[in-house]
């Protein structure tokens, strides 16, 4: 039997988010929230107790690198993801279709640019640069560690995340990009659904061989980029699998962001989860809630903090500045994370200019707190009937 | 007045070691104790609550790195190092001394080496690419950072040491190498008490010039190389001076260290603390401990760990090797760290090879635990009649 369950606690009026509890094997997750990414079982430069003392519920780490390094093996055998790195709280995975299609040399600067630059989908499958290449059952893959080649099918990702044991994992989906033609988004949509389908199939056999272990949830990934008629079709055929909830990923305008989402959450059941896979920067996370999204991750917080990037109430702002040489105030007068409360941006300045490890240790402290309490303070304001103040106080100043 | 004492609790019978409390401005520091290197104002990688919690009492910082970067001002204008760094407790700054003269290449090989490969002081003095030049007033050095040009003197030392703000300092010293000629080293240790009497009326007049400032202690600091005429003579004549406690310093050879210890100690006065200047690996403290040195600080710990190279009750490891993949045991089952009781060697071989700074971050915490640790054992033994019986054991498994 399934030990993973959601509960809805409110709805927004005339909208679609709310806030609610998704009840995993190692704790519970209070939605919307937001999930720090630990690529390598490791939130970059923090301790997984800090991680727990700024207020995260669950962090995400990816399937692909795992398996890559240390192994999947590796990790079954430590009692799995949350044992392995020693945060004793919910984990998820994703599938590594991201990972193993995003190798390809210019898949990255596809992503960022908009749908109007399609190029025959024969130029992105063939580049000779691209470490991957995708067909009806699967994807081949060169590691980007040692070049060696490897595969990944449906089976293989359930294989390799029933073995990294996390609580939430994903169903393997094609990742298209807006360049992509609509032909190949129809295409690809179709795969996406049929290796679900698999993946559901696996998951079950896995689950009875593996009876003994704390059951993991498996989430179905909504696909179509652009497309009303594909992302919703999408939706309607993932929503008639036996899955335990939905990742919203792919190919996206941030301006069309809750356009999409509001596509795919009509679609979707309203008593099971919704992850918005990839996705954390404060405005798009109001965007997201408004439109039914629960539970969200993104690199960002930790990327821009290793790069001396740190987010504001008001503007984010470089902490490699010469202007923050001589400035003796905590990065934020109005937070209370670990970081502002008891360092200067003359010292992190200091750290950074010098190199040292606690720069990034201290930057992430403070961006993960600040994007973790903003969706805390999301999910209250959907609690106490104030989402829109927040929204329109937040969006409206910009951070 | 002085807000700096030292009080004996207990001496070793027949030996000069003992257990104490140095009393400083920032709290008590309980002797023989290890001092951790925070050489930029941040023990690398690691929060200094965590270097709290781990039971390190005091941390050294280097007045040389700090007066480079971020500037000894701005340490001064945030309140002085403790409040800089966020670590609420004792520190300590060396001179600059080794560091203006271990720039000139060549320099740190000389340190390691034999006195039976001595050279010309003239090769010494003058290999086109040393750094630094010593005359009888100071030292004229080049920045490792941009190749600016810098000097320090005795009084310029004080000056950088008073603005960082440590509890206690350390007089500017020249730190000769094995390798120079016995003429050398006898002008070296007549020019380093010339500069001690300097450092004391510089401290002086700062001392009053900065009366709102908490009292800083000033440790002079014993040269003399590998002789023990000069060793003594050197102890002698800055035991006359009115100095809050000593370093010894400088060239010796590890066989010699607890000889060379016991020579100055039998000179230095018996009511005033004596710092071992850069040597803390767990067999060397031993021999300093009974040879009468009540402070230890040494790299060693913090950087063996970011190479992987974990200390251990019976023997260091790598933690690199590949026979830690699948090891699921602690890095020490009889350690009480944080790492220990949390980590496996699995999952930090993993961090190793992924490049991730939690395996800094992680070794750290071990290695520094480990030696912190070991002290305190040493002064518990030194309290209770037992210190004999904890060395024997200790050097026997050759840890």
């Amino acid at each position: 039997m399934s030990d993973f369950s959601f509960t809805v606690e409110r709805r927004l009026d005339g909208a679609l988010g709310r806030a609610g509890v998704m009840h995993t094997p190692h704790g519970p997750i209070r939605t919307p929230a937001f999930t720090p990414v630990g690529t390598k079982a490791t939130v970059k430069a923090v301790l997984p107790e800090t991680m727990r003392d700024l207020g995260a519920q669950v962090i995400l780490a990816n399937a692909y690198h795992l398996y890559l390094q240390p192994g999947a093996d590796i990790v079954d055998a430590a009692g799995g993801l949350a044992a392995f790195m020693g945060w004793h709280g919910p984990t998820i995975t994703d599938s590594g279709g991201f990972q193993v299609l995003s190798l390809g040399v210019g898949f990255k600067k596809v992503l960022a640019m908009d749908s109007k630059a399609q190029r025959s989908d024969d130029v992105i499958a063939k580049g000779k640069d691209r470490l991957a290449h995708v067909d009806d059952d699967g994807v081949t893959f060169k590691s980007h560690l040692d070049g060696s080649m490897h595969r990944f099918t449906p089976e293989v990702s359930m294989q390799v995340q029933h073995q990294i044991g996390a609580d939430i994992m994903f169903a393997f989906d094609e990742c298209t990009t807006l360049m992509n033609t609509r032909e190949y988004q129809e295409r690809s949509v179709q795969r996406t659904q049929e290796w679900a389908v698999r993946c559901v199939a696996e998951h079950q056999r896995l689950t009875e061989e593996r009876a003994d272990k704390p059951y993991q949830a498996l989430f179905a990934v909504v696909q179509g980029a652009q497309y009303e008629d594909l992302r919703r079709q999408s939706a309607r055929d993932l929503a008639a699998l036996p899955v335990d909830g939905f990742g919203i990923g792919g190919a996206l305008e941030k301006e069309q962001l809750g356009t999409i989402v509001r596509w795919v959450c009509e679609e979707l059941p309203e008593d099971r989860p919704r992850h918005l896979l990839g996705i954390g920067e404060p405005l798009d996370v109001f965007a997201g809630v408004e439109s039914g999204a629960d539970t969200f991750d993104c690199v960002a917080p930790s990327r821009n903090a290793r790069n001396g990037t740190v987010f504001h109430s008001r503007k984010r702002f470089h902490l490699t500045n010469g202007v923050y040489r001589r400035d003796f105030s905590p990065i934020d007068e109005t937070c209370d994370c670990y970081t502002c409360q008891n360092y200067t941006r003359a010292y992190l300045h200091h750290l950074f200019k010098a190199k040292e490890m606690l720069a990034s240790t201290l930057a992430t402290i403070h961006n993960e707190s600040y994007i973790v309490r903003l969706i805390d303070q999301v999910r209250e304001s959907i609690l106490d009937g104030t989402f829109t103040e927040l929204r329109d106080a937040v969006v409206g100043r910009g951070a």
